[in-house]
């Protein structure tokens, strides 16, 4: 473990003074993380820092789920918690300017007091940040119907390795002018460059929303009902989140929290939500629609939302992930399927599975954006191989040619795994580019990529 | 002007067969073209180029309107026409496979076969083809509700300049596996690359589809009612394309093809569509959301079409732009500007036009992504100054902070013009990328950057 220099720190107490500088021993984020003010400091910083060889990590909400936040070697943290300012909304062209440190709940309700969306959402939203959502390309509970984070960003400001100032702060829908600079950036993770500002498209907020539960024979009507929503919603489907019966039926369970909207026994539980501007025709219409999904043999059981409370009820069973903790050890993996292939991939985990006494499997995702989340596990800590669970889970994503990543990004944690995703040639030329923006490797060494990898590209 | 090698040619000859190079000797386009049958080929001809230095203009359907496919200096074309094969419909996943060479209007005529919508559409689909669209980041009709090529393609096969095959063919909406390649290449004008395989992302196909041709009085009232149909409309607003009375009043005049829908005298006509999936209900909702629209004085007058020759009327209406010609030399500019500039921004061109006697000086625009078109010229060649036109024009852009391509790109024809819309550190970044991609300048030379820039950068 390489110490950062004394004299480098000094100098950047300089720079930055008192309050720029917090120093918090820890055994995976980094020991001492600077609080730059603005544009122009972080600027300072990687200057120096690119001239002294001082790595650094680039901090949002440090709610990542690949260790991307974590150091490696002795890097000093960059965190952009004090830029954490809404510079406009813009009304007009509907879009607002934000700093990278701004928490993303806090951008979003200022944009809803305009009675706008930013369709950038999910679970951490209270202490994640925007420019953390950018940099990991973040996705969330409205990718289907908005897409990533990326399809949310207009322009951005980033800061590259040498210090250089980007500022790209594009409003406009249609902008063909030249290589589409931000593009590189975003989804990056912070290795290439720093991003300190961030201009996002914002939409009209909806005036209607439709949350139903419902319960799903088999998986080929799962994929059979998703089409079905997609072609008759007219564009509104906002999500599609199915729950296999092992999540279902345990956060569900007699004596714990939840109610029990629809009994056990269905092959797959599904949240499905529609947004829209007219309250009452989109009530009746998704009634309509879900009446003829029933009708169709789609549908066995569903439970509609009559009120916002009993909205909260169903998502909170989606979203109460945690408490699969109380199981026992897992591990959290979040891959991509093509939707043909999901129910086979399935199977097989699950077969593999069935090998370890106590094993955890649990299955759930987003699917309408073929995203699959798996918990694997063991009931018994003892019993619980970390690595084993990860060789299986990956070497079948593989096999099935899926994603090793669909929205979590790489990090540190995943980072071995890239090959199975990712040829050869792909992996070259993403090294090449970060060999290029950022020469001495100080812009979040190790993630992605490892600092021996890049030195041999 | 450099002539291609003799013994280059050779070998080329060799490579591709006699049906695989053409020779039609042209002012603008190149002399020599290759027609490659297979990514291998395509990757052999970089190769065997790269290695001698050859340089080469790939080539769509060669109809981008800022001259990205004239040579410029002995170029060899390198068209993709025998690669237009559609791969895969795949309508679980809603994706399409196709070679670069495959028409657009083909593409999407083959997935309107199996109900699904490919939301890539302008005026030249008939002879436009998938991979020039994805190069050029094409913009369209449907814009407004998905966005350009860019948001329809999914993953990319491109050869590199040294003939390396970089196969990245994802079919999945999230996958955070690394640095997103795809997106270096698209828009890039086949400077970085040869795109040889697109997948595209496919939508369900609108079952009904609702047009009208609206008069508004005022600017700030158009910029209102943008506002108030994508707000009502839930996310069913395709288009809102707005003519300036110049244009409307002149392409129905008394004598030509057109019927006239609305009379003339207002201050904007705007054709709005929406599509959607309740062929009864959506053309109900249409009808009363135009309704409150006049009631709160958004709408001065309004014509709904009610079959599709009616809509067709309307359309043909504003898509009869080559028409101006008659009136005398203009140049079709493409540039974006912020809503809350605009008016000011068309009323300085005017004022400044006013100066020409006989000037032509023509508005319309997709409007909901910024996007304006401006004719300007004059009535008498004699006095059309091609130079004073193009000064004029984007200088009063930069002025006003705006892009001086929106969507047709930059290639030749508006390169010198770059800087007024991209910083210094901006334009540094790109051709960084160029030289790291091609460092013998072969692809594309002289589009988007000139060869002594990049030799200077």
């Amino acid at each position: 473990m390489a110490d950062p220099d004394a004299q480098v720190i000094a100098r950047l107490r300089d720079l930055l003074g008192e309050r720029g500088v917090r120093e918090q021993p820890d055994d995976y984020l980094p020991d001492i993380v600077l609080k730059p003010e603005s544009t122009e400091q972080v600027s300072a910083v990687l200057e120096l820092c690119n001239a002294a060889g001082q790595a650094l990590v680039p901090l949002g909400g440090k709610t990542g789920l690949a260790s991307g936040h974590f150091q490696t070697n002795g890097e000093i943290g960059l965190s952009l918690e004090r830029m954490n300012a809404i510079e406009e909304i813009d009304s007009d062209n509907r879009t607002m300017t934000v700093q990278s440190g701004c928490i993303l709940q806090v951008a979003a309700e200022a944009a809803a007091e305009r009675e706008l969306l930013l369709p950038m959402d999910w679970g951490a939203r209270g202490s994640a940040t925007v420019g953390g959502g950018v940099s990991t390309n973040a996705g969330g509970n409205m990718v289907i119907r908005y897409g990533m984070a990326r399809d949310s960003v207009l322009g951005l400001e980033v800061v590259l390795a040498d210090g250089t100032v980007v500022t790209s702060l594009n409003k406009m829908l249609k902008n063909n002018t030249g290589y589409d600079l931000k593009q590189w950036f975003i989804g990056a993770e912070g290795t290439l460059g720093v991003v300190t500002r961030v201009v996002l498209r914002l939409r009209p907020l909806p005036t209607s929303q439709n949350t139903a539960l419902l319960a799903v024979q088999d998986f080929p009507r799962v994929a059979e009902l998703l089409r079905f929503l997609d072609a008759r919603s007219g564009g509104s489907l906002s999500a599609f989140e199915v729950m296999w019966p092992d999540f279902y039926e345990y956060i569900t369970r007699e004596g714990y929290v939840h109610p029990r909207p629809l009994p056990h026994g269905y092959g797959h539980y599904v949240l499905v939500e529609t947004q829209g501007s007219e309250p009452v025709h989109d009530a009746e219409r998704f009634e309509a629609v879900l009446g003829e999904a029933m009708e169709q043999g789609l549908v066995e059981d569903a439970v509609l939302s009559r009120s916002q409370a009993e909205r909260n009820e169903l998502w909170e069973i989606r979203d109460d992930v945690l408490d699969f903790f109380n199981l026992g050890p897992f591990i959290p993996f979040d891959v991509s399927v093509t939707i043909e292939r999901m129910e086979a991939f399935i199977a097989d985990i699950r077969a593999q599975m069935a090998q370890y006494d106590g094993a955890i499997c649990v299955v759930f995702g987003h699917l309408g954006d073929n995203n699959l989340h798996l918990n694997l596990g063991n009931r018994d800590a003892q019993k619980f191989d970390y690595e084993a669970m990860q060789t299986l889970l990956y070497e079948t994503v593989e096999k099935y040619a899926g994603s090793i990543s669909a929205e979590h990004g790489i990090g540190l944690s995943k980072r071995e795994q890239l090959p199975r995703s990712r040829s050869a040639e792909e992996l070259q030329l993403m090294m090449r580019l970060k060999r290029m923006l950022d020469p001495h490797n100080i812009l979040n060494p190790n993630k992605i990529f490892s600092a021996e990898q890049i030195a041999a590209a």
